[in-house]
């Protein structure tokens, strides 16, 4: 008989980050409740976390800058660390940075706006991790349309409510996600909305 | 009367890298002294290494993964440190990473070959500077086509023999730059060979 498949969501208000362990072969989505908003996504190999998820070597390693089902997310030592399974939206970013504060005080002329860089780095010290650089993010949903010649320009996202992608972990990894800050621009509809992550993974047998 | 130029030239040779300051006003050409060779490139603030030429950061400044004439080179501050002032090629790369010992040995199954992560760091080393974290190059020459999926082939570099790209530095910078080590792929045309950087300053007054 299959061991019960057990899941534990986890909210992540607007202008908030969240971070969770998902163990190897357990599955983690991230859905977005209401459309249009960005997830930005970092992940580190829990029991090594020299080793991340890189997206600069994603890009080699997929010789691409778009993901697809069954792409591994690649780390800075060129192996998966994680797989997506499955994409309702088809439609995601992996070169553009996490906004920070001097994004919006140099670009937008604003100080002190919330932002990924603090806010994922937040989530991160919460589960312990205190990384001296913080790795570049896939930001799921995000909706960047390039033309021809390389320039592109930020659209609002494809996504719907209930849109998600599910991710497989391939190692043990702890995982940091950030209802993306930004509410100048299209990049999430012009206003901030949660996300959920949902952990799913089979009822394990404890051997006390 | 104007002060003479001094040029100061310094070889590159294949599969090594060099590191060299360049103060603020002057100039530095990347020449491709043969043709086809990939440079990777990093560049820091002299007077504060924790800021350095960020190319995911540069994609976010210019909205662009191409570079043109007059660009500036963003730093992980959102700020340029330098500008490409002339390019003969029209061709670069910055969402590729370094190569490194992974990269040959996991996708081209070779043991401890020559790379771009080691020369970079061996050469930052001789001017004094040991980043935790090297950052991702730009990697001048290099010309990888990207089809309208987002998927790209890297071919041979679009460079001839005495090809170049003119930077001006913006504050006082140091710039390592290596001839990339890709001898098994068209990154550099099947082989590796030296790069010349040229720097053109002033001549300046001393007060003793």
């Amino acid at each position: 008989m299959n061991a019960p498949v057990i899941k534990q969501a986890i909210w992540i208000p607007p202008y908030e980050g969240r971070a969770t362990l998902v163990n190897k072969g357990e599955s983690l989505c991230i859905i977005d409740v209401e459309g249009k908003q960005v997830g930005d996504f970092i992940c580190f190999n829990q029991k090594e976390p020299s080793e991340y998820v890189s997206p600069v070597h994603m890009r080699a390693s997929l010789s691409s800058i778009r993901l697809c089902e069954g792409d591994g997310l690649y780390s800075n030592r060129r192996r998966p660390l994680m797989r997506l399974m499955k994409d309702t939206v088809g439609r995601h970013d992996f070169f553009f940075p996490a906004c920070d504060e001097e994004r919006y005080r140099v670009d937008f002329g604003v100080e002190n706006h919330p932002n990924c860089h603090d806010n994922l780095t937040n989530a991160l010290a919460m589960v312990g991790i205190y990384p001296d650089h913080l790795p570049d993010p896939i930001n799921w949903f995000m909706n960047n349309e390039l033309d021809e010649h390389g320039d592109y320009v930020i659209k609002e996202p494809r996504s719907r409510p209930g849109d998600y992608v599910q991710l497989e972990a391939l190692v043990d990894v702890v995982v940091a996600v950030a209802t993306c800050s930004q509410d100048l621009a299209p990049v999430n509809g012009w206003k901030v909305t949660p996300l959920k992550l949902q952990r799913m993974f089979k009822e394990r047998e404890f051997h006390g």
